[in-house]
């Protein structure tokens, strides 16, 4: 989204990409929303989905039905993470760019087939976004996990790329009189709307708190 | 991401795809943030960038020093855009979903070659996130316009899906004693944070506004 080659060295150091585990681990964690590319009919399709990290893997999951070059193992793929943190406005049109952090996983995934190992990856996905919620719902069926495909890759060719600060404006520009700056974006979750049918009596829990993906 | 294979009626027809230009533009002109894939070398890769639209087309635009896979014409890419609202929180993990709008869009981009036409389309790209913002800037230079490749898609092998509302529990499944509904998401743009370079008596615009993409 933001190319190096003829930004300033200012914006050439914001935006390096970084290949170090903990810089990577850190952007996944804070945005379970990902994109996944894939091949279909020989062409590239791309599909917006949920993801979880558990250790140096992604999972994702779906559903059995869908199209099999997705969910077929032996094909390539590659998943974006990407966090936008604001519009940056520059005094002119080229320098204007995005904060960002961003993080690209290639590969080819494995499938998870053991229906124990599936079911207690589908708990850890409910668990990741919703602590303690598994065992308060109805049990999972087994024809349910049947029905579920849940793919992973390794973290391992990938790469984070990120910009953050102010725009980076060539030195005689920065007398023009235009607004410069950042407008901030952030992703966040609102009040919880609880469903018209929900039983009385049940008690809020903790993971539905208004929070922000960061 | 939500399947329609293993859904109750009400999923199935809460995520239909859709094919009318009404409904895709709309998710369109409401959510610049986009993800293009590509082939690189062979395999599928994402990019996160930023669309815009000018009547059947989509816009975006990179640095002619990007991967020429990306940015030459004859290859087919996958533009999508999805407005992930929210989590939706059901009685047993299988229901479990999410809220989105998501536009996809197949086929082989078109460059915008011409100089003059190329600058045009740039200072669409800004008037449709900063209306009047083009002719306060500093003055574009060729160079920049050469060193800025700008690529357009027709939506024509284009559909959104969409879901929304509350989860689609089993009808045996309502009276389980654990909370469920919808925790929404929301992406907005926040207080704008001048650049501490910004010459002083420069007034606000009206676009800097604290709003929402929907």
């Amino acid at each position: 989204m933001v190319e190096q080659t003829a930004r300033t060295k200012l914006n050439r150091l914001a935006e390096r990409a970084s290949y170090d585990e903990a810089t990577i681990y850190k952007i996944l964690d804070a945005m379970p929303m990902c994109h996944v590319a894939y091949q279909y009919d020989g062409k590239p399709a791309i599909v917006p989905t949920l993801q979880w990290r558990e250790d140096n893997r992604v999972y994702w999951h779906g559903s059995t039905g869908a199209n099999s070059n997705l969910h077929g193992p032996k094909h390539e793929v590659c998943m974006n993470v990407c966090i936008f943190d604001g519009l940056v406005l520059a005094r002119s049109a080229f320098f204007h760019s995005a904060n960002f952090r961003s993080v690209t996983i290639f590969g080819v995934p494995d499938p998870v087939s053991d229906h124990e190992e599936k079911e207690q990856k589908l708990k850890n996905f409910v668990e990741s976004l919703y602590p303690g919620r598994w065992d308060k719902l109805r049990p999972v069926k087994a024809k349910e996990i049947r029905a579920t495909s849940i793919l992973s890759l390794e973290i391992s060719e990938a790469s984070a790329k990120a910009r953050s600060g102010p725009p980076g404006d060539e030195e005689e520009d920065y007398g023009v009189e235009v607004w410069a700056g950042v407008l901030p974006i952030q992703q966040s979750i609102g009040a919880a709307i609880p469903d018209t049918r929900m039983i009385a009596g049940v008690e809020a829990p903790s993971y539905l708190n208004e929070r922000t993906f960061d």
